[in-house]
């Protein structure tokens, strides 16, 4: 199977800590698509995604996958333990809320104030500068949230480490490039982040 | 276990559709929560769930799920056929893309032209009406590209019904509420949604 990926990219980064998370990385062949030229919306990768977003799976049998839950999804039903999505109904619903969660108010939080409030990617198609900044307040706003989660639990979404963490970290990680930081008293947070930082997945 | 809902909703509809299309309507004790008056802001419910959204599933054990497809996800495990979420990963992992490509680009899309370019609900926390016309526009969009998808195949994300149907048909509900409707050209479209008011679920 192939992945198209940008590779300094956040979402790009998701799937490769789930591949290495899950030990799968080997099974890839990674295909580097030029976004920051604009190949993502050339005809030739808009064939496989008529979005033009990477990452992208496409499978040996040409199925083509986007969105990185569905590509964890995917990964996550290949192979067994260690479970990214969790195993039992309760698990699996707790796990896709808080991956909703902070997929909703930190990473697209982030990447739509990366898009609406900064020069963004230097060609983006329209610009609404206010929304861009209420979705930052709302990323921060979270990010203390999640401080408090964190003062009671290890993970994100409870005890374990999941696809909740993934996109947590993608998150983080889009804020950095754009001035969006763990705030100073969110202590619970920053002690996460330092232990995810020990993961051999953060440098997938 | 309890769902809390509004029953006119088009969120709590994708929960009730989801439970009678897998024959567990029984097992669920509704509660309504008034969200035009505010309940869902009181404490009383806060304390079940921070965000202040409905519809809620509490398990037996306290455990409170948000999410719709969070809540579908619980449902799907706890027994088996039909399933909403697909089993095989290829089949699970395209399923959750397009669940998530009509959530993004219809529900969500339409949510947010009412909630930001049209009254409302009537006390707003803040409106960005630009922002709400280009996702009017971009819902629309969508409307004709999954006509072009149903002329293919019988369902939203393949050749059966799924959480993705579910998550149009939310959409579409809300699209009639603000004036967004299945455009006269998108024939497909149409036949489907005609296909799914057959469907006993569609009065759940």
């Amino acid at each position: 199977m192939k992945v198209y990926e940008y590779k300094a990219f956040p979402n790009p980064w998701r799937v490769r800590i789930a591949l290495a998370e899950k030990g799968l990385t080997e099974r890839v062949e990674f295909v580097q698509v030029d976004v920051p030229q604009g190949e993502h919306k050339q005809p030739a990768f808009l064939a496989k995604n008529p979005a033009g977003t990477v990452p992208l799976l496409e499978l040996d049998n040409g199925t083509c996958i986007t969105e990185c839950t569905a590509i964890t999804e995917y990964f996550d039903h290949l192979t067994g333990e260690p479970t990214l999505t969790g195993k039992t109904a309760t698990e699996r619903a707790v796990i896709h809320m808080r991956q909703r969660q902070v997929e909703a108010n930190v990473l697209d939080a982030i990447a739509n104030y990366f898009h609406h409030a900064t020069p963004g990617l230097g060609f983006e198609a329209y610009q609404i500068q206010a929304w861009g900044e209420k979705q930052k307040e709302q990323a921060i706003a979270t990010l203390y949230r999640l401080d408090r989660v964190l003062a009671t639990q290890p993970y994100i979404a409870g005890d374990r480490f999941t696809v909740a963490d993934i996109t947590t970290l993608a998150g983080l990680a889009f804020g950095d490039f754009c001035q969006i930081t763990i705030p100073e008293t969110a202590i619970h947070l920053q002690a996460w982040h330092d232990r995810m930082q020990q993961r051999p997945s953060f440098s997938a």
